[in-house]
Order: structure tokens, then C-alpha cells, then sequence
């Protein structure tokens, strides 16, 4: 291999991809947008330098993005998706037959352009019927929104200090997200790198921060090979007894086979399970987590190159 | 950062970290050994340029090689570890409060030199009076052994092609194994790699080689950060009736509190279940398994710089 | 940066380059061949993962290459080019006012096509009159020639193993060159890196390989940024009392000013004087030098990833 | 190779030098020391980051610094070295049969107490009764010091901001050095990378400012292979008549002959001759340049991890 594409995890912790080729490279009214085909991962989208999603293994976070919430609810018919620009949750999303209409939020034209025309895995679902696309703010576009929806799935880029999303990742945005929600309604967010090293500081904030609003508040993760970690996601109900937020193996089986079009890759009763059972050392962590991001307190979770930190009002602590 | 350790982690996919400093590097009769401190991981043993075990997450690895074995036994004695130079695996060994006699049978003399000398955290157990240490090939003395073990557990590196352990993953070994056991006897062995897109590697050939030679055989996977991907273990009993090999969550919870000193970091009821959560893409590749790894049929897993193969005897197959 | 250009220099030592841009990607029948822009470079021609050339200072090589020998005889008309693919060698031959026919002559279609397409800065020499492509390969080019030439110029790549090129550094095709030239005839040709450490792989040998055919004959070297190492060359003369080697300073000066189109920007009377400055180290090296290349004595200079050999009949001998 | 040692050439450059071993890595008061065994270069001392001298080629930075200054002067009896801690300037100087007294300057203990342990090589001139060390700041040693010496030789770090040497090249350091120079005494510092892309960030900037205080004054190159680039000194006489800085290639070849004890490698007339054979390039910009380095008007090169920059009083201009 003589060209490389080079990634930094954490100070002083690199991966480099072989790099076979550059589908398109540019930089965006927001972050710098690549789509590339990596040796080891096949095509991969990079959104400021970081990899978002690849060929290889790409399944098995949307799959455990997606399906978890959808399954959740008794019968999903209206679902708003924040960022998923790359398409691949929407064409998740659209797999349940429940699903009437299906609303894509993303702020950054470019992303989509370009994973549109470099990702055809994903070419039905910017053509079904009942998707449509927004090119715009998520929070201010669910705000304004004049419908409610049964299913929120936030597919956002981490909280990078300076980047398009940090602020929906946030209480004041979740309080807004329950407003918009249906009775029962389920609200799902990528919440990041959650290995036995870093789940601390995206993904518990996160959780406790949910748990300022929603009743019922799980976090779990799951390993993502082309993100080099396990991986972490953060899911709410606004009332468990209509979607309850842990379901049996059977159920979700059974739901599955209702409910989804097609087979799944990573996803059954089985692996749903996996996902749910933390460590020891995750659940301590979720425990003792008391952060709560908030816009209004200046406290929100913030990515540098340098490692992440929980800024409070007027004061930064890196963590 | 001006050093840097260097891995290939499979071709076309390197990771590099930052290298705080050198306590040991150097040639032993089998292979390379490199005691190293890491930026990200801390203090790390490798092993032909390859991670074994480091500071900063060690425990994962070790408590589920280690525990799910002797938890599975209704009251384990006596335990054989092959490989396990580093001192970690007899560490959560002798925690259980039952064990009265643990074998450690390592090839490689330096690899044991080195760690007792740059890895404190190991000390107590190279003193323990039950503990017993051998320089000698594993296979040997476990078929010579005048006693038989109520746990056999297998710490080794990888089945590298040229290396001094591809012989202990085979059908051959396993017979032996299963005669060297007690009634009840559990046997566990680390088996590679077990992530979404290499467990096809070395960890189902294990399991499917498992099979032929005992009644009960489960393959598990747990992530483990430094190794930059899930990992893969396979646990076989001789008879279920007096160990199974799945516990409930609560059971494990009892037995834990009931034999092991000491708090657990990583594996307690639920992170045991997780372990055998399997994704819908490992199972379906367990069950379309049929290599046998076979001294005799010249049929075994290595693994090269260019990936692994699996060869036949006469013809080599690189996956 | 995020992408990378890595090259070997030599075993132990990488250079990587901020990749910006891949121009031109692809397998020629030949070789790999690479157009790139390169951070700290500019636009950049690799074969093979080494570089060519580079916008920054491509000038320095290829003014070093050209005029020490056009300079050297008294009215250069026709000059043949072994390789040059780029297209800079042609460029700066065809700046010489006396020069009526300039030939050249690659083996590899691609790496002259892509050059034309992404190097605008050698436009000019693809459509001077005087000017004259063959894609062939050069020596049975030359021995077919009906006509000899002033100057005969090779611009090959190093003489790898297995690759286009290593027959044309050898003691038969000097024969072939020397039979070639008319009266007072130049011959230069690059000779591979040539600093304090290297220049005994390829420089030398090809220096004692020349002293065999030539009566006249002189190494030299010059720093190029870009090779990351000082670069080497061999000219030789068929007869030094009509164009002898070594000029005055002010002979080199009067010459350029009255034939040569353009403002140099590398070379003029001192810097050539320069070249010709050899450190003692180099000058003991030439000295001792008795390899003589030879295709028919199977004894010729090859580059391997592990570094070059003078390869004598059934016995290599790496350095 | 596992291990590497890494360094960034310039912005978007990086070099990665196989790393054998560890000899000593430290921080001093005022620098990181690392004195390391590399595959391509031998042992190898670096302060931050950035080699300094290396044993595969330290002999042709130290030939090309030392000499020519005490071969300038007629019989250089006393000698002042500024930094030098590595030993190797002080055994060139001391090679001399007219030196009567060295005396060494450095400021860091650390790098003079590391590299003693760690290069045989420089053995002798530590114990040699001429020699003389000193542990303090250059500048204040020589404005103190009581006598005057014929050869004052800067062989210092470049000028990094905040780092221990950047006022050792400004015009009032200079003026000091005049005042030290006995009759005829010459001045050489070393002046950075000097190649054809870099050459005008430090190497011209100080042979502008010495012009203002010498007046004959000579910037000079030479391909380092271990620094990979042309290296860069400036010469500075008090009196040409006395010491005139170009001599005949005949003449240095006498006066080593007379002078120096043992072989050089690397210098001899030849040689000699090419170091001051610049390019054109080079030539225009030593006649463009109009930079003076000075503390009181606060402009001065300083180098920093994104290139370097010559800074004006109130603003900073990168180049």
C-alpha cells in the first residue's frame, strides 16, 4: 500500500486504512466531507476525517440503531430521522411495513449529495414514497414541526466543539423531542464511543442527561469493527407501558419477522439481548453518571482533537 | 508523539501507539517479546509485534477467559493453564477460593521472565503456594501428567504458521484434553479474532473442532479495546449435566460471591450473558462451520501476515 | 492531514506526504503509476510508490540531467531520450536553440498520456516540431536507428528487478549508445541515488560499467528535496577534445546565455562546477569500483523493497 | 520493524526512522533528549523530536562545520564552541595540532551528560587536556569571558521559539562575537536546512545579519543524508587579509595535510570547493534577502511546529 488514509481514535492511538481510492473529497458549509474506498473496509464515508460508516460493517450500526426503537413501539408509523445524510438509516427505517411516512432532517447538502451519488446500497430509499428529505436545522425544523411522530432517531455526528450538532445533544433539545413525540413514543441517539475505555464521555452523559426527561431511559452498545470500539446508543420511551424498552428474545423475533421486509444481517432476538447486557464497569459508570448537558448551563460534551471534556459554565475540564 | 508501536492488524489496516518507553525487547528462543508502555493502553506485552495484554484493559480479557470456565464447574480443584506467561491468568485463577492446585505450563522461559519482572500487578500469584510453573511444551506434559484437571484453560497466541502453539488447536489436542479431564471437567481456549469480519478466521474452526470431540461446545466473543476488535474464546464441557455451560445471570451472580476474592471489574451475571449473545452473522457462520483442525490431516488454522488460511492437506485456502 | 503518500526509502525509512489530490490512479503494462498532488511537494509522478518528479523542484533533476551534456558539446542537433515519459526531460532539451530533432522513446503508453493530461507546465514540448514519440522499448529503438545522434540522454527509472528497464544500465547497450553517437557524441544517464550512504548500489557500478566503453567519463550528484537524498548521474564522451566534460565555470555561463531560451533556475556556471565537486568519500568509492553491469555475464544492478544488489552470475549479493 | 521513531519534516512531511533501541529518553530543563539506535542511521541523538546528529553521517555535518573555519584562519590557537554538546564539534576541533585551548559552552547538562555515556566515539576530546566544558548560558559566557579567541563556532539547535538558542542568531549576538574575535578570528554557525525549498527561513536571514556586522561574510550547503535535505552554515571573517574564507582546493589539501590529525571522510579540497558552490536559486535569494535577526527590534527566526517564521516587531509573518 502506498496511500493511506489516516485516522487519530484518541491522543497517541492512530489507525491508518489503505487507501485504493478518493470517490470524492471536499469540504462541506460544515465539515469536510470524504468518500473513499479504504482496503480493509471497502467504501467509507469520513466526515471530518473520522469515519462515519463503511461498507464492511455498516449493517451492524444501523441495524442497532434503527430496529431497537422501531421494535420497541406496538405499530411505528411516523419517523423522524436528525443527520442520517449518508441514507442508510432511512433505507432501515423504510424496511418496516408499519412505517407510512418517514422524515430525513440533514443539515449539510454536500453530505447528502455526494453519499447519493457514491452509495447505491442505499438508492430505493431516496425514492420510496413515503420518504421525504429537509435540508436544514433538525432542532429547528422538530420545533416547527406541525406533526408529531411515533419514532425519533437522531444520526448525528459526535458533539464536536464548533461542529453542526453539539447542541442536540442536549436537555433543552430532548425536552423539545418529548413534546414532539406521540403517546409512547420512542426516541433514539448515536451517543458515541462506548468501549470499556471511553463510554464515559459521551454516552453516560448522555444517558443521565435522558433521564432528566424521559421516564424510562436505557443505554447500551455494541462493538463496530470499522469504528475500531464498541459503540454506544442511548433509547428513551415516553411511557413504557404502551413501548417498553426491553423486550424478550422471542418478541423481538416474532416482531421482526411481523414487521421487517428482507433479511437481516446483524439483528434477531439474540443479538438484541447482546446488546442490553453492559459490563460491570459500564453499568458503574451509568450509576455514578451526574452530568447533565444542558445549553442553557453552557454544560454540553464536547470533542476536541485532544480528547473530549464535559465543559462546564465558564470552566472546561478535560476528561 | 515522536515513538510509535506499530500492528498490522490484518492487510491494508495499521494501528500505531504512542510509545512512552521500552522495559524489555528482545529475542527469546520462540519469538519476539516486547514489554512496552503505551500512551493509550499503558503497559503492554507483545508478542511478535503483536498485543497479548495491557494495562489499561487486561482484565477483560483474563476475567472472560478465565471465569466463565471455573464458574461453569460445581467446585474446581485443580486447573492446567497452558501458555498464560504473563501471570494474569493464574492471577484470576487463584482468586477462586476452591482451587487447591494451579499447573501453569509455558513454552517460552524470557516471555515468563520478562512479565514477572515489568508487571507488578501479578506478583501475588507467582507466590501463591497452590501455583506450580513449568518451562516445557504444553502438550507434552499435559499428556504426561499423572493427574487429571478439573478445568484445562488455553492462554496462547495465535496459531501463527512457524509458531510454537498451531499444535494445541486441533482435534488431536482436544482428545487429549477431554482424556486429561475430570468427570465434569471444562475446558476453555482463546480462539482469535472474533469480530464481525475476521471470527471466520480461527474462532469457528475452534468451535466446529471443539465438536467432534466434546458433547457441549459454546463459542463467546467480548471486545476488547486494545485488541481493536471483538474477541473469541470457545468453552467445552465433558458432561453437562455436572457443568453447563450456560448459567443465568443470577446463578453467576451467586457463584461469584460465594468462591471469588476480591471485587470483579468486568464479568458479573450480565455481562456473563452478554458474552453469549452471539450476533445473527456469528451464529449462521458457527453453523455453516466444517473445518476440523487435524494435525494428522495437515488441516489447521495459521495465520500469516497476509491474513489467515485455513490448510488442507496438499492445498492451502487463504480466506 | 488525513491521507497519506508513504514511500520506503529504504528499509527502516518511510517518508509519507500529505496527500491533497489523486490526479491519476493506475496499472500501466509496466509498472503502477501514480499522478498526485502531495502537500509538501505539489504535483507529483510516482512508478511503482517512488517518486519521479515533483512540481517543486522537478527543475533541479531535470536541468541537472539535461545541460551538463548539451552544454558539453559544441552544436547538439539531435538528441535521442530513452524514457522521460513526463515530458520535462523534452522540455528542456528543446530549450537549446542548436537542436533540430529531439527523439524520444518510452516503453510505457500510459505514463506519457497521463503526464500530458495533468503536467501542463511541458505543453509546449508535445507539440514542437522538433520533436518526435515512439512508444517502444529504447534499446532495440537505438540499435534500429538509421541515423546517430549528438546526445543521447537516458531518463529511465532505477534498475529494479523484474521492471522496464535495468538491461538499458548495462556494459552491451553502452556499446550500443557508444555506436550510436557521432563524433564528439554525449551520453548521460541517471544513475540513482548517490548520497553519502547509497551511492554504491547503483551510481558506482554504473560509473566502472561506462569506464569499460567510454574513453571519458565523469559521476556526479546533486541534492534533489523531493528524492529526499542527493541524486546521481554518469556522463561520458566519445571523444573529450571535441566535447570534453568538464567546462569553466565562465564557459558554462557563456554557453547557457548563448543558447539556450529562458531563465535557468537551478543551473548556470557555478552550481555546475558544484556537481562536479565530489566529497572524498565518493571519489574513494569510484575509485574502488570494479562491478561491471552486464546482461550477457548476468551481473546487473537490481533494486529490490529489501534494498539493491550487484547480482553476479548465480550468486546475489545484497548490500 | 514494530517500532518506530517519527519526525515531521515540515507541515504535511513526515519521516519515520525504524526505532532498534532506546538508549536514554528524557526531558531536560530545556529540551526532550532521546539518544536511540535507528535501523537506517545508527545511533542518533534528537532534541525535540528533531535529529541532531546521527553515526552514520555525523562526520559530514561535523567536517562541514569545523574546518573550514580553523582551516580559514592561518594558526587558530583558541577556540569557542556554543552549544556542541554531543562531542563530535569538540573532536573536530581538537584533531587540530594549533589548537591550544577548546573551550565548550552548552547550557544543557543533560545532553552533554547523555550523549558522554552513550558515544563512544567522542571519547578522547572529553579527557583531551585542551579541552574545556562549561554548563551556562553561550552568550553571557563569552560576553564575561577575558580573552578572545581565533575561531568562534555556533553549533546550536535551530532557533525554536522558547527554545534555549534563538538570541545566539541576532545581529547584537553577533556584535558580541566581533568583540571576542581576536585579529583575524572567524565566526561559523550552523544555519538550518538549506535546500532548495527551505533554505530562506533561516540560512539567509542570518548571512543578511552577519553582513551587517562582518565584513566578509559566506553562506554555504551540504546534503546531510540523515537530516534529509542540504544543510546550511554561514562563515564570517573579521579580516580577509588575515583569513580570507575561500581558499584553493590545493591550498585546504595543504593545510589538512599540515594541520589535522588522522583521515577526514568526508572533507578535502574537493569537497571543500563544492560547499560553496551554491545553486542559482540559492544565489538569488542571499542577494534578495534583507532580514536582520535582532532581540531589540524583537525579529527573529523562530521555528515553529507549523513552519517557520520570520516575526517582525507587533507582527509575525509565516512563511
Amino acid at each position: 500500500m502506498s496511500k493511506w488514509y489516516e485516522e487519530e481514535l484518541e491522543p497517541g492511538l492512530r489507525a491508518q486504512y489503505g487507501l485504493k481510492k478518493i470517490l470524492h473529497s471536499g469540504q462541506s458549509k460544515f465539515q469536510t466531507v470524504d468518500i473513499v474506498d479504504l482496503e480493509p473496509f471497502g467504501r467509507t464515508l469520513l466526515v471530518d476525517g473520522l469515519i462515519q460508516s463503511s461498507q464492511i460493517d455498516e449493517y451492524v450500526y444501523h441495524e442497532a440503531l434503527v430496529h431497537p426503537a422501531l421494535l420497541s413501539h406496538p405499530c411505528p408509523k411516523s419517523v423522524f430521522i436528525g443527520g442520517g445524510g449518508e441514507g442508510s438509516t432511512a433505507r432501515e427505517v423504510l424496511r418496516h411495513a408499519t412505517v407510512e411516512r418517514c422524515l430525513m432532517v440533514d443539515i449539510d447538502e454536500d453530505v447528502v449529495k455526494f453519499c447519493r451519488e457514491n452509495l447505491p446500497e442505499n438508492a430505493a430509499a431516496w425514492t420510496d414514497p413515503r420518504f421525504e428529505l429537509v435540508i436544514a436545522d433538525a432542532k429547528a425544523t422538530l420545533e416547527n414541526s406541525p406533526t408529531n411522530f411515533d419514532v425519533i432517531i437522531m444520526d448525528l455526528d459526535d458533539p464536536l466543539e464548533g461542529g453542526p450538532c453539539y447542541q442536540l445533544y442536549s436537555v433543552e433539545f430532548y425536552q423539545t423531542v418529548k413534546r414532539k413525540l406521540n403517546p409512547g413514543g420512542i426516541f433514539i441517539t448515536q451517543s458515541g464511543q462506548a468501549g470499556i475505555t471511553r463510554h464515559h464521555l459521551v454516552w453516560s452523559p448522555v444517558y443521565s442527561t435522558l433521564k432528566q426527561v424521559f421516564p424510562a431511559v436505557k443505554a447500551y452498545t455494541q462493538a463496530v469493527y470499522s469504528f475500531l470500539d464498541e459503540w454506544g446508543w442511548n433509547i428513551a420511551s415516553t411511557d413504557e407501558s404502551i413501548s417498553p424498552l426491553l423486550l424478550s428474545p422471542e418478541e423481538v423475533d416474532k416482531r421482526i419477522a411481523a414487521r421487517i421486509k428482507g433479511e437481516m444481517k446483524f439483528l434477531d432476538g439474540e443479538s438484541y439481548t447482546g446488546l442490553y447486557c453492559l459490563s460491570k464497569k459500564h453499568r458503574q459508570t451509568l450509576a455514578a453518571e451526574t452530568a447533565v448537558l444542558s445549553i442553557e448551563k453552557g454544560t454540553f460534551a464536547v470533542m476536541h482533537s485532544q480528547g473530549l471534556c464535559v465543559a462546564e459554565a465558564g470552566s472546561a475540564e478535560v476528561s
